[in-house]
């Protein structure tokens, strides 16, 4: 295999507080031969989750990002070269190989998806970091696993128009629920909406944002499925029905040292004797499969669909990161590569 | 029945947030013959707990003490009248009596103990507002019902000197855990380890805090019973076990308009997988009296003891109350009335 020319983005300087575009760096590197057990990955398409944020400025559950390291992104590639046991040019893998168009990693470090599950139209390569991916498992178990959602149910989604929000949309839908969405300006809240999934949603940034949720949500939500925290979730809780659960995925609002803002603390918790479930989708990756499954088969019924945008370049990453702090991203994806 | 000089504490002014003597007015007033359903009631004893803060600032689960009310406070005492169908004077009864001698309630308000249960000397009066009351039952429904506690568990517990977190401390021994509290201050520590109930104890006070906390619970604490919410629970949340729980009590830190003070929103209890639960004591009324068997069993066998200290006299109500959120006052209740 001869040398190449390929790029990845590293972690210039750790973020104080909101990164910026020079904590990030674009490095070109030749890849090289996988040596025993690795895989050489061409990435096709790669996440810029603003979860990524809390890593690059500290520990969380994960290790913390050191200046130099790739920056973290859920990715889907095709295997370029194996010399790993049982891996063969071609095979679709995913896992987190950052945002760059090439990784050589560990197949251990990966999961392999069956190639028999993209072959219909309906189900595009792209969704596996998408619906498919870390945001659409985190949607799939904090809605059934965690929220133990039922049909019939009102639940209320914050950070709604984001990769996870989309998704809890659909499924939330699908399994049979009222959703209802909560997202950063009226423009996402109309797209909610148009596209489907949510029934209603309601801008944060409304002067009536609390009485347009109390209006929409007069019997109060049964599951709050929260990616944000903050304010925002401190007026979720006042419309959550005695013993209401919360499913906590995300917080937003905290990341990068900003303030959750939450000043009643946990007294609503408490007043409405409320559940609240923190979770982490890495503890449910031995049904990963199952989920994929119900999932694709969700799509291949057109009960939901992949709407997210892909936006070519691995020059666009930094940027289209930072963005979704600002409340003025799409939902969307990068496509590293040329190919 | 001759008209008697009585006295009551009520609400002068709302509260602008934290308390002052000024929001409260004490006011002598006469007590006349129980009308058809009412029990006139000597109180013997009533607390002062903090969480009536709340109810003076406004409307939680139960509605606003408005101006003129008398102060809310759980108390016990002895029928002296009654025009209530099945109950005869010398009934001892328990409920929401507020901060006063006397109180005229339709029945249907109190709830009646039996005499039997305060025969053994063990069993004081005064338990009734202490570890068979309120806040006794808080912890106990708290700790079995809410928490799950299981023996062998370490527990974490907030406010541990306060009504409520003495009785977590006694209880978790009993069903033998390994109980750890945090108090406001190194006095009232060494009075928790000293009297029992708590293994070790830490004050939030203290500049070490953290690293004692990590000290003490090199495992972690796989429950946490909150009575404060705020920076204590941030620091609470750093010391829980993977999946661990939150029982989630009380938020003095919040109270009266403060600040929670939780900069990191829920994110611990994301990247810690924790589950935090909010219950409200009177959900459980219909068991309230399985579990002052209970208790009663467990202080007639020496495993647990009443150690509230009791204050002469309602003019004392006040200060005592607003002593408690300066970290001075002792465990006490009032003992309104000279008999």
């Amino acid at each position: 295999m001869p040398s190449m020319r390929s790029a990845r983005w590293t972690l210039a300087r750790p973020p104080k507080g909101m990164a910026r575009l020079a904590d990030f760096r674009l490095e070109r590197f030749d890849v090289h031969e996988p040596r025993d057990g690795e895989l050489l990955v061409n990435i096709r398409y790669h996440t810029v989750a603003p979860g990524v944020l809390a890593k690059l400025s500290g520990a969380t559950y994960t290790a913390q990002v050191r200046p130099g390291d790739v920056i973290p992104g859920f990715a889907v590639g095709l295997v370029e070269a194996s010399a790993a046991v049982g891996y063969v040019a071609g095979d679709i893998v995913v896992g987190d190989l950052g945002w760059a168009t090439h990784a050589i990693v560990p197949a251990t470090k990966v999961e392999r998806l069956g190639a028999s599950m993209f072959e219909n139209s309906s189900v595009p390569l792209s969704a596996a970091v998408g619906l498919l991916g870390a945001s659409g498992l985190a949607a799939f178990f904090g809605l059934t696993r965690v929220g133990n959602v039922r049909p019939g149910e009102s639940v209320l989604v914050s950070s709604a128009f984001g990769a996870v929000g989309s998704a809890v949309g659909q499924f939330g839908r699908a399994i049979g629920c009222e959703m209802i969405g909560i997202a950063g300006s009226q423009e996402k809240c109309a797209a909610l909406v148009a596209r489907g999934g949510y029934k209603r949603a309601v801008a944060h940034t409304d002067t009536r944002f609390k009485d347009e949720l109390a209006t929409l949500l007069p019997q109060g939500a049964d599951l709050y499925f929260d990616n944000v925290g903050g304010a925002v979730s401190d007026a979720a809780f006042d419309r959550l029905v005695l013993h209401g659960r919360v499913v906590l995925c995300g917080q937003t609002s905290s990341y990068g040292g900003r303030s959750a803002g939450n000043s009643k603390g946990m007294t609503v918790a408490i007043t409405r004797r409320l559940t609240l479930r923190g979770f982490v989708v890495h503890d449910y990756a031995d049904e990963f499969g199952a989920a994929r499954q119900m999932i694709a088969t969700w799509m291949r019924e057109g009960r939901i669909r992949d709407d997210t945008e892909v936006v070519a370049g691995i020059e666009s990453a930094p940027t289209l990161f930072l963005r979704q702090f600002e409340g003025s991203a799409p939902r969307a994806i990068i496509s590293p590569g040329p190919d």
